[in-house]
């Protein structure tokens, strides 16, 4: 007997992730490969569509074990036309991406925005399994989020809902890459929190990892969490402030939708942990209706780097069902 | 044959207002009387009682023509015990509105919080009238909110959301009458409008309605929409920095639900009606992804002061359907 597969990708500004997945939610093999936008949309599908079959020689099968597969990508998407609209990370605007992937890969390609597929995967399989209303954040190069109501993701008239990070949570606030200003993400995400360090050191208090951001690197999660470990005051500083805008962004979700489950994802949360998720549930707590919070869990997800792809391979489940 | 109706009640901080109801949503007769909060709960349910029956009376109607009632009050409420639990207008703790109010109207009360039934209304009978995801604000002594997803009312795990007045839009803004900081309610309520003429006019800009504000008197909406149409600076200013946050509170609705329709009520809407209604609406769209505005209708709600009535009047008919 065949047993059957799905591949679930997660789509990222920087890394492509594909997964083989079993009916079951297991992960049978992954491959990664680096995204590299600037090659162009074209070059970009066909890294994806090599990403996505190395999974699958990776897990000892062949293509024809697939049975679909799924994607999680940057949006604003045009989820009935299956287009990435613009996004601010990967620069491309009217992309097809589902119907391309599909002639590459020759399976039926199903797909979402990046928030939603991650917030799907930790509804199915981590850390909100069993809640029926449910909002997730993810905080990383940007912040996504998603939201389940009444076991189903949020999608709304466009099909967009969802975009959380772009809640205004001060309008006189500093820049986002949307162009809007005091956006959640232009507060919290990796890009604020760097930010945020550069101007504590030049206001007179210096941090170890000045050097990196001289040179124009990225300081990826771990560094962060590394240099904060260490006692490294703006580090300190600009967690704690990014940790605080989730919380107060929290406090507004929890009295906009009062899920049963809060989750937080994303690199900047998976490589701080508890001390950073403290802080949010703290701020949180103090900025919502007693009943908003009752009984409400406010958690780190639990699937890490899987949650994308899981629930990518959730959607494409959904297409052979 | 007999008919049948159901009563639909408004239970405001200032008045209640209470309408018998044809199954086609048209209302047959009507009752107003003043809420009195500070007389205590127990007074205040037989003085809503009392409002029902005149509206029964007013109809040319005996209570057994009566086949339920539904009730929109002041929250947040504790729909499963019927109960409201905390209520800054009214000062009310652990109230046990639904039942205490069955005892005395002999018929089946259902309720919703004052913003859901609003909403509802709208919905099912008003602007939002065929939109299947809807959010909607009213602005009046506070903010009041409802989101309608997939042709439901949201409620949530505590039966809570939809509280779109305590939203953050600066955690370092003004102090709100829920003891938190900078929510939406603190920038756009009649009482936020209030305070805000009050500094203008303390910094040197003089506003004629300076005699009531000494006066300890409430701005009628009605008198706020005179004074902006004389040209009133100060009252100009802090209507449109009502409107501003309102505008950008919209535009996180609309990244967060991605509505095909927003509806603006509440005493302040009504009375400035499309002056106001535009300054929302440039600055929602100012401040939102394209998509999650394509084709999306901000309007002003049409059926003034009878939104709530008709959509408790919804809610109880949803008892006896």
């Amino acid at each position: 007997m065949n047993k059957e597969y799905v591949i679930g990708i997660d789509l990222g500004g920087t890394k492509i992730y594909a997964a083989v997945v079993d009916p079951n939610g297991n992960i049978i093999a992954t491959a990664r490969k680096k995204t590299k936008p600037d090659k162009g949309f074209e070059k970009t599908v066909e890294r994806i569509a090599k990403t996505a079959r190395k999974a699958v020689e990776n897990a000892g099968l062949e293509m024809t074990d697939i049975k679909a597969a799924g994607i999680g990508s940057p949006g604003p998407l045009d989820l009935k036309a299956g287009k990435i609209i613009e996004t601010p990370n990967l620069k491309w605007k009217d992309a097809p991406l589902r119907d391309e992937l599909q002639k590459y890969l020759e399976v039926p390609v199903a797909m979402d925005n990046d928030g939603n597929v991650g917030i799907l995967g930790e509804w199915a399989y981590g850390a909100g399994k069993g809640a029926n209303d449910l909002v997730g954040l993810f905080i990383g190069t940007g912040v996504g989020g998603g939201v389940i109501v009444n076991g189903q993701l949020l999608h709304g008239y466009n099909e967009n809902a969802g975009e959380l990070g772009h809640m205004i949570l001060d309008p006189n606030g500093p820049k986002c890459g949307c162009g809007n200003h005091g956006c959640l993400e232009a507060f919290a995400s990796r890009l604020a929190i760097e930010r945020e360090i550069q101007i504590i050191h030049l206001n007179g208090t210096p941090t170890t990892l000045i050097s990196y951001l001289q040179d124009g690197e990225r300081l990826r999660s771990k560094l962060l969490a590394k240099a904060f470990e260490d006692g490294d005051k703006p580090v300190k500083l600009a967690l704690e402030k990014s940790a605080s805008y989730i919380g107060y962004a929290v406090a507004s979700l929890l009295n906009i939708f009062n899920p049963q489950v809060v989750v937080l994802g994303g690199g900047v949360v998976e490589a701080l942990g508890e001390s950073y998720v403290r802080i949010v549930r703290k701020v949180a707590e103090n900025n919502v209706f007693a009943i908003s919070k009752r009984n409400v869990k406010i958690v780190a997800a639990t699937l890490e780097d899987d949650s994308a792809v899981l629930g990518a391979a959730r959607l494409g489940w959904q297409l052979v069902e």
